[in-house]
């Protein structure tokens, strides 16, 4: 196993001699077996390698023993040690995190925070071949593209995996063997994670049911999707500069002639890039923008389509035009929505249930992203009943009868592009609080009672807010 | 949806105006849904329709009633019916598959049959987006690459699936609206097929706690992965002519200088593009000959793989030449592997168990492909215990200090990769028969009682054969 780590960390060009990393340490098996791969390591190559504990601020669960733990075998390793102690549930209320992601997030901004004190070092984490096919079918469910085919990076930027390639049961027989103690993770055993119930449910069933080797045909299929990632994207990069044209203000065009000259696998990639640079992020830039830049291409000059971070696409004789949104400008006092937000438990004996139209409630957990309250985009949908249906806003619009030009001023509080609410006209049915919900996320919404009688809010003929 | 499937045929130019196509109607709702749909599409385009039907001639089941439905909706319809009478347990113990996939066999033949008879038909299958799905999910975990990835083909040579971006619910939803009734395949209620396994569990567990969109998501990975495998079919086309030079008598040379100009993730795609062709097939040529081929690269001139259907690659000055392996002349005679296979029922009352070293039995219900008496090959590996421990043959040969040249002529019974048997010498404890066996595969190798003396299977010197 150590071999085969070697030979990883050589493929990826993880390491170098002289290199200086620390690895994350939470006292599981997994990362108790990188400390004791790396200081193996660190006996034939010139690498110097020290450890961080961070202790996440819950004391159920045995995080005192835990951190106790990692202190000792430290020692006991005579590796050099520094311990966070961080809140995680107070970051998780703060950022409206669940406490998996407030969790990563914080230990992500320790490790950070060490590497950069110890002049820019590597950070190892511990992550398995296991964890990699789990992302594989959390990606997958999630709806992914070839990059989230390609699973977990082995190296990205100053993190590397040497761990990547194996199994957690090689991981924990390589302990076994060599009486390696190590603590439990309980959040690991906990179903109460989807990932965790991924690994309990799904992968075991795919081994026992359809084939013994389902995990590492899994993450054959990763590494091969992985290096046909960086080959696509070497090729997007070749076609994006073929066929896009930069404008001053930020603007991208798209010229037609060329664009017609990128095999049709790669158009959906080379309009992908072009997104992501006019918008100066990669985030949240959707198949379904996308798809209605493609669109766009078949349609007559001057139509327009709308994209995210308030860019729009404009059919101009050219190609298409990526540009900020114009009307943004006009309309730009309303682009500080007049809302606010807060989550609460069900069982908080304060609540009361909210009785005007411009206050409402979801299910919290029901939530997949962020909530963002903003105006409409191209692919924005909603569930309309319990059977789980759904309506493309544009359509809900259309059988509506709202005007063309007020459906871009009506506020949505959005999760990704399925919409929680259409702000003063009607719900997501799926986002309803049940008996089985948990958290609450209550948003006010204020604009309705302030703006002039036009606004949206304010027109109660327009259907029932309040469908059950 | 007929709006939509109307689309879809024409993004995949299923059909053309005058076109004969045959409908595969086992009275499902898919099926019949499928008939209705491509009925109502021809009073809209010139098509001619015409459905058949295939007995599998298990009664049980209600396929009697099944084809007595099929007959009556095909009546009232006025379509053309054909009903085939077959006897698929039959052909599923002659041909040693199982009844699913003689059910396969025989309905593809029968269907075949028909549009050869009609000039030629097309063929249109009732696959629907969940079938896409379950297939996506066995393939990952059978082990695919690209290809696997793009789930079953809309279109395949006369083959066409209409329905195939439907969800199954969205069908059962449009027949009832109609009041269209279907028969309920019970084969398909029951969990005794793995595709059914995933259907019942998999892809409900990751709709119900990952994302309610789960199968749509997959769906529209799969589609991206249809055409990347495209791109990556023609570009890979491009460099297997830059860098393969044929030879007389059905060789190849993989030309050292132009295969490194092929990009990095494209050239696993050229060498088994490269083993296809030479090979003849592009049956069973796996990852690993093609891991083997690679290795072979940054190996001495004179050096070899053993490369399955015969072949070997042997790098020479050029680079790599792959040729048939010429031992197999020399040693022809041993080319038939003589030996006998039978499959039968572990209820059966006359079955004795057998006590020679030259017969032996294994669970039958866990090979995967079909059964192949050959010689070694590279990737080869067995189960060497009930743990499920795998051992490579390359490893087992050296730890029992068999001669290089012996290993050459042992016979061995594979399913796959995996080595079942290594005749005279050890089985593979994975296909050990157990309580939970249901069907027995008998191997007799008479060869060992007719060989020589120094045929393996006379050495009771190396090692017991049975390990339990």
């Amino acid at each position: 196993m150590y071999q085969k780590m070697k030979a990883y960390i050589q493929e990826y060009h993880m390491l170098q001699e002289q290199d200086k990393v620390i690895a994350g340490v939470s006292g599981g098996p997994d990362s108790i077996c990188l400390l004791f791969m790396l200081l193996r390591l660190k006996k034939e190559m010139k690498i110097e390698v020290r450890a961080v504990h961070v202790h996440h601020g819950i004391r159920e669960g045995g995080a005192d023993a835990d951190e106790a733990y990692v202190r000792e075998i430290c020692r006991k390793w005579d590796v050099d040690l520094a311990v966070f102690h961080e809140d995680v549930p107070e970051y998780a209320r703060r950022h409206k995190l669940t406490l998996e992601e407030a969790g990563r997030d914080v230990r992500r901004q320790c490790l950070e925070k060490a590497g950069d004190a110890w002049g820019g070092a590597k950070i190892a984490l511990a992550h398995h071949q296991d964890d990699n096919v789990e992302t594989l079918l959390l990606n997958l469910s999630r709806g992914c593209g070839l990059k989230g085919l390609g699973g977990i990076p082995p190296a990205e930027g100053r993190y590397i995996r040497p761990l990547l390639p194996f199994r957690k049961q090689e991981i924990e027989l390589y302990l076994k063997k060599r009486e390696i103690s190590y603590c439990t993770d309980e959040t690991n055993q906990e179903e109460h994670y989807t990932r965790n119930r991924i690994r309990a449910r799904v992968l075991p069933y795919l081994e026992k049911e359809v084939n013994d080797q389902a995990v590492r045909h899994m993450a054959q299929t990763i590494g091969e999707m992985r290096s046909l990632a960086a080959y696509v994207g070497q090729e997007t990069e070749r076609f994006f500069h073929l066929c896009v044209r930069k404008e001053a203000g930020g603007g991208l065009v798209i010229r037609e002639e060329d664009y017609r000259k990128v095999p049709e696998a790669l158009r959906s990639y080379v309009l992908h890039e072009a997104l992501c640079r006019a918008a100066g992020k990669r985030k949240d830039i959707e198949a379904v923008h996308v798809a209605s830049l493609q669109e766009l291409m078949g349609k007559q000059t001057g139509k327009k389509a709308h994209l995210p971070y308030r860019l729009e696409g404009v059919r101009c004789y050219e190609g298409i035009r990526i540009r900020k949104r114009e009307e943004e400008e006009t309309h730009s006092y309303r682009e500080i929505p007049p809302v606010s937000l807060r989550v609460f438990d069900r069982t908080d004996p304060d609540i009361r249930f909210p009785d005007t139209p411009y206050t409402k409630w979801f299910d919290y957990d029901i939530i997949k992203s962020t909530v963002k309250i903003r105006h409409r985009e191209a692919g924005d949908y909603l569930t309309i009943n319990r059977s789980g249906n759904t309506q493309k806003l544009k359509q809900y619009f259309i059988n509506e009868k709202i005007p063309r030009e007020e459906r871009d001023r009506i506020w949505l509080a959005a999760d990704g592009q399925e919409i929680l609410w259409i702000v003063g006209l009607r719900q997501n049915q799926k986002y309803q609080i049940t008996d089985r919900t948990k958290r609450i996320l209550e948003i006010e919404f204020y604009g309705g009672k302030e703006d002039d009688g036009k606004d949206q809010c304010n027109d109660p003929g327009r259907g029932s807010d309040t469908e059950n």
